[in-house]
């Protein structure tokens, strides 16, 4: 070689006169190549003294430290955020981060879980998708594994999530002290670990002020833009009567806001709302919302992962981090 | 067993009268057992006819099948529409997909390719983070792999793209009919192909109109909210004069309309603006966009990977998919 410089499949490509595509099959011994256009490329590949850099040597899957992540749905700019603390860690550390979406769908999740474990990943975060995830799999094969935001109620299990709890309360607080007193409880999936301290939440909130909680009130809408959407819709046509509306994640907020703007409600005019998570789009609508401390969570939950891996721990660890809320122009004084 | 259903760990662990995960360190044979425990728990396992499920039939790694979508930012909206389509058809055919976040870092996304073909993926499809990025590996190993969204100018390559010039004539011919001459073009990474097609077309537009194209229009927000908020706000306080902007993706558009709203600029009255991508957070804040056809990029990408993995082609496919504009409320005639 002239330059010195390692000849690439591109210099013999050229040197061959034949695509890159051709050079790769040569080289992986394809059987259908032409025997002249095989013989140009090993003369190419002689002349070159190129030599193959992946296939030379094959590195053992076990020496590249791997930790997957399977989060419940992809569309929800909130797992991101935890997202981004896990791969701050992980990079310190050396580990690649593979992530999974399970799509809120149980049967996916197992087989995301099973796949993990069989592509000998070194630990696994997992953000379930329901209160019926199986985790049997990962006790059993003893692979290291951390709940994250939401957790499965087990003897044994590690998890980092917020204090969502409190979280809610404040967010209810607030709109109490603002004078609301119907206010719309727009709910993710009730059994969710995340879901039923919310809910205490908001009920600990109006007890405390001696307000009543009307069952009217709670809808559902799934943490889902469309579900919630549907649901005040659906609450507005009924002609229920409400002041202020806490929806338990931002995307609900934002679905939430659709409706109350197609029936011509003014926020924060005729209706206040508070939403949950944080997600970056919410300070472009003026969002009042309760922070979720995602950053910290997510680098929490590798750091917590890793000491499971090394085994420098052994028995479960459980971290709960403060929500704040962040107040925007999204609520009024009733 | 009285019911006859299998035993699981749970029952195993209650019989014993152990946690979960001491079960589990007996079952993978962790020397720090006391002894006596060991006998308890192997008394259990034998009691209740216990079968371990997962390490009985240790399956294959090829047996799952898997892909792998490395994709360059995590944080952007945009992404999560295309990998809904990828896992619409990967479900349909029984694959597994992993992705890997390369954050916009080209060394983390060469490992993040080493790393999937290590793991033996099946095929990757790769959203590349530069126009640096190195498929050598990809193309030595022979390891299919489709180019999506973005591609790299190379020979032998198969890609999914949609018509980016075309997407940024439509949306520049709309200001300029509204009577728009100085529209500021807020622009991606200048090199990525993606950027050149759209800047391509915004020259395109003005060209047609004998409008002059001014060099202080251009500002580069590097598809990120905050730098184009950054971007936005230097020209406003350059005292630069436009009244209409064309941000190639709804990230930038959101930074814009924040900076715009702290100089008081009102939207669409004083300054009109347009985005690229229709994420699902544009029509809340009514964003006249051109809508990406993100879905079918997705299940376009994957189906073609699909068939270089079967080798039903050997010769590189290159699908452009046609964007349409979305008008709504952000624009008005100047």
């Amino acid at each position: 070689m002239e330059s010195g410089k390692a000849a690439t499949i591109h210099d013999v490509a050229k040197r061959a006169g034949v695509s890159l595509s051709t050079v790769s099959r040569v080289l992986n011994d394809y059987d259908s190549i032409n025997p002249q256009t095989r013989e140009r490329v090993e003369a190419a590949i002689k002349e070159l003294n190129y030599e193959k850099s992946k296939t030379e040597s094959p590195k053992s899957v076990k020496e590249k430290k791997t930790v997957g992540l399977i989060l419940p749905d992809i569309l929800n700019p909130f797992f991101p955020l935890l997202i981004k603390g896990i791969e701050q860690v992980s990079k310190i550390h050396g580990y690649h981060l593979i992530l999974c979406d399970s799509e809120n769908d149980v049967p996916l999740e197992q087989r995301h879980i099973d796949n993990l474990y069989d592509r000998g990943v070194d630990g696994v975060i997992l953000i379930p998708s329901s209160e019926t995830t199986h985790v049997e799999n990962l006790i059993e094969s003893s692979l290291p594994f951390v709940f994250l935001d939401r957790f499965i109620d087990m003897d044994d299990a590690s998890y980092v999530i917020s204090d969502n709890e409190e979280g809610a309360y404040q967010a209810v607080k607030y709109l109490l002290k603002l004078g609301h007193h119907s206010i719309v409880n727009l709910t993710g999936p009730p059994e969710l670990s995340t879901e039923r301290a919310r809910i205490a939440g908001y009920k600990r909130a109006l007890d405390e002020s001696d307000v009543e909680c009307q069952e009217e009130l709670f809808v559902c809408g799934n943490y889902s833009l469309e579900e919630a959407y549907r649901a005040i819709d659906e609450l507005l046509q009924k002609g229920v009567r409400f002041s202020a509306i806490f929806a338990t994640n931002d995307m609900m907020a934002f679905g939430a806001k659709q409706a109350l703007e197609e029936h011509n409600k003014h926020i924060p005019n005729d209706v206040s709302l508070v939403g949950y998570d944080d997600i970056l789009f919410s300070s472009i609508i003026s969002l009042t919302t309760v922070s979720q401390p995602a950053y910290e969570m997510g680098r929490n939950a590798m750091l917590l992962l890793l000491d499971l891996i090394s085994e420098r721990i052994s028995t479960p660890q459980r971290v709960v981090l403060r929500p704040s809320m962040v107040i925007r122009g999204s609520c009024q004084r009733r």
